[in-house]
């Protein structure tokens, strides 16, 4: 079995680790190009298809957050369903960023959603409050059809002080709790390039932790969000990398929105798709050397 | 405003406290209605209908468990918009159990998409693990329209001993942090009836600690899973609720499959979705009748 987490990181490897997050809205795309389409969910599908095909040599993976899509109903989900099969025609790993968590049952009904049929991707994100039975039933399809997952453990918004940060009578926090819990997957399930099949969700914000973060989780695969609008550097996700790789940085509004500037200064009805897409690779480009220059080179 | 929440308080005073969980799939469906149909979503389809007409008089709420409708794809969520369209037009308040939780902005498009739109419920559960910012955005749809949420607390699968029971260094578990942060929420936001708009998912599966949670959670509604099928009992139920009220109790499985013991004994292929509705109305006034007996008459 070829693991997607083995998959990911030749990528990674190959084209260094930024992860392209499609959260797109409506705001995110040329005004003349929403004009153009029939619809709300037409025009996030075209501008998903010009970024793909305008980033597909430079970025390591896509991130499509079902958010975005599901809020424009049944409509929305065809267009998540699309980008999906658009990314993964091409042989580019798709993270389906979902944050799904429910009893073992219902696991296994959101892993054949996401696993397989209309939503298949190649990766999920998983949220671990209910407990390891309700990441477990996911793994089944590890081995069925090489699928991995990235769980949440310490994430980059504000509120993760709220809960993932309590400090435990057993010492250490929650998100600790979860990272070992995870470690224990990885040490059971591992690809060839030593990383367990499922990995963890751990955004570059607190760059205090983040050599601690890497250490402890030496055979996890991390997902890092937060860079860029968030807050997080170059510098703060390098930390969490290891010789350059064992992660992916996703970047979405700097990318997506990176045509913005120029077409200020100009007609913005001028700017199309393809120059959308054009601008989030030289966005894309700049943010992987400015983590590569403080990672050092990928190892491969 | 009137919000959901205190209109779901009316109907546990006019028709008991059970929800009947609609996590419908294939094999709960009379065979002779799935060879019936065009296909796996229509049959379910199908077959909620039937369920909803026959059980409308008396349950208190109906949740949909989307995990069961995303597993079809497309289809399965036409399927789910239509079920949650079929109660919300006879004024029955539809509980839309989807989990979500995650950054702010996200999470209003989430809300958007299951508060508006072909996905529109009256309440909705959340995953607490990010934190209150991925809760609070959802609040502002309670005075926009009505709307509610039970957000995880404590729930009835045996992971939940994982990470919602650890001992927390400042006290309690982490369960319990989560429940001060909702009463908090819920001092400020309240219904007519004393409780929060938003409320709290409860296993009825640990009855020791019942009495203690009820009454630290005294302006918290309940939304109780884990009744018959995961092992709760009439009197585990009746330990959350207050005068017969403040909660609901759910029952998924041991009403969707009450039709199969009598037919069984019989050629099952003469069991209808009438039947089977008519089934599950039994099962539903028995376990009323048994939890109203644990608990004493609803107060109004």
């Amino acid at each position: 079995m070829i693991y997607n987490m083995d998959t990911l990181y030749e990528a990674v490897a190959a084209k260094g680790p930024v992860c392209v997050g499609l959260d797109t809205v409506a705001d995110y795309i040329p005004p003349a190009e929403r004009r153009k389409a029939a619809s709300e969910a037409g025009a996030i599908l075209a501008f998903n298809l010009a970024l793909i095909d305008g980033t597909a040599d430079a970025a390591a993976c896509y991130k499509v957050q079902i958010a975005c899509y599901e809020a424009l109903g049944l409509a929305g989900l065809e267009t998540y369903a699309k980008t999906l099969r658009c990314i993964r025609e091409r042989g580019i790993p798709v993270i389906a960023d979902i944050k799904r968590g429910d009893i073992a049952d219902m696991a296994l009904r959101y892993a054949a959603a996401h696993f397989s049929g209309d939503f298949e991707a190649d990766f999920v994100t998983l949220s671990p409050y209910m407990g390891m039975d309700s990441i477990e039933p996911w793994l089944s399809w590890a081995d069925k059809a090489g699928k991995g997952a990235f769980v949440l453990m310490r994430t980059s918004n504000r509120g993760m002080r709220d809960f993932e940060y309590q400090e435990l009578k057993s010492g250490g926090r929650l998100y600790d709790a979860v990272g070992t819990k995870l470690a224990e997957l990885a040490a059971g399930r591992s690809g060839v390039h030593g990383y367990g099949v499922f990995g963890a969700v751990i955004g570059c914000t607190e760059r205090e932790e983040a050599a601690a973060i890497r250490k402890k989780g030496r055979n996890l695969f991390f997902l890092i969000p937060g860079y860029g609008a968030q807050g997080g550097a170059a510098e703060d996700a390098a930390l969490l990398l290891c010789d350059g790789n064992g992660g992916v940085v996703n970047a979405s509004r700097s990318l997506l929105r990176a045509w913005m500037p120029a077409a200020a200064e100009e007609d913005p009805d001028r700017v199309n798709n393809v120059r959308a897409a054009e601008a989030a690779r030289r966005a894309l480009i700049e943010m992987r050397d400015a983590i590569r220059a403080a990672a050092g080179p990928a190892k491969t």
